[in-house]
């Protein structure tokens, strides 16, 4: 299963994750997943070649299960795998681990537009960011 | 689209719900969309019969489409609409509406299981919960 | 005690306000009185009359007292009062109260620089903001 | 600076800690502070001492000063002193270096009563809780 995995994140769980009822807030996941996303997106180095673009990722939509509860302390494993590079839009799946284990917490995806921000629209991924999603894919078979 | 929803529930967009970018954060609509599912198992006197019980609903499943981005300051109006009573769960849609408007901003779906919380399994929904929700959807019709 | 705050914000606690303890978070509360300030900056149209600059206010420091315990659902109506307008800073205090009663839950101070973000720097406070704070202070008295 | 710190809690910044401002939003400084609090009363085993219990502690005050902006990715480190022990509180003293250097971007203080969870109101310390926290002070002199 973590072998489906081609980049991994870790989150540190906070006690301030927790909700009322005093485990991890499903809201939260979303922030886990984020922070995920996005250093898998700056492990292709978006950011930088992006620096003075107008044009990134906008988030259109986006699904979890939860699997099981976790509760403070914990530190989560997350996977993302890219499962499809589409002509304007970039789409992960995602799922985050107990540390060292092969337990699901809570698995997700994503699909994200690529946006020209100042027209608010969507915009073809620019060629170098499919060449190297493409290679990242390349890599993992 | 609004005739759709059974249920209404207000949320006012505060100034630290946007992130980086200058908008409303994805994993905050999360928040919002819980806040309205909550406010609905209100409605139907969830909490209250439920005082004395170790049985609830636990969230399994939730997906949400982000159609429009959302700045301070905004007033969203979300509407629930009950989609499925299940043996051992309930299914909602919900959908944000920009205050006023026909504007949906965001929508979702979850599916709520019935949750033995001392078991950590799940459970029958209680009779008093199917028929207050059968009701409901009734009084729709 | 009330009449002693100028201006009024409203906060409606959202159930993913509590934390593990079932209460409303002390950092939340952070967030709910800055929501109160920059619903005070609004009020003498700071956002309006700043469009165009490059300077504004940044939190330097803050205090806050927590009283009672406050639980979902609650209606906080913060108070704002202008304690001290600097040469380079304003000072507010504020009071989370429950909604119609004169039972403060919370109250807070802070102080604002006022910046020059692009130089990173602290800068005298603009004459139009000078002026329309000592207005606001005379309305007062 | 940091020889006057006696315990020390590593905190991740996540991109979604940033506010619309594209900084670390100021109330998330009290979420890191309270996870170092926390980290630092496991240190003297309180969670398991007092897992039987129905008291413990409860913040009642706290300050901040914000020094730098932060901005992700970023790593803190916090250090903890303990600079009080009261008949019936606990008072710290913290602040938030970026890692491995002596910049403070952010520094708090705070008090933390004891408080009998079911009667809400204050208690004495636990001698137990005083013994352990004298024997902290004293391996540090």
């Amino acid at each position: 299963m973590r072998e489906e995995f081609q980049f991994w994140h870790t989150v540190i769980v906070r006690w301030g994750d927790m909700d009322a009822q005093a485990h991890v807030n499903n809201a939260r996941y979303f922030t886990f997943f984020e922070s995920a996303r996005i250093a898998f997106f700056d492990s292709v180095d978006l950011r930088l070649h992006n620096h003075d673009s107008n044009e990134g990722p906008a988030l259109v939509t986006t699904t979890a299960n939860f699997r099981k509860q976790v509760h403070y302390p914990a530190t989560l494993e997350i996977g993302v795998r890219l499962t499809r590079i589409g002509n304007r839009s970039i789409s992960l799946a995602m799922a985050a681990f107990s540390e060292g284990t092969n337990d699901i917490v809570a698995d997700a995806t994503s699909v994200n537009a690529w946006v020209d921000y100042d027209k608010n629209q969507s915009a073809d991924l620019p060629d170098w960011l499919r060449e190297v999603l493409t290679r990242h894919i390349r890599l993992q078979d």
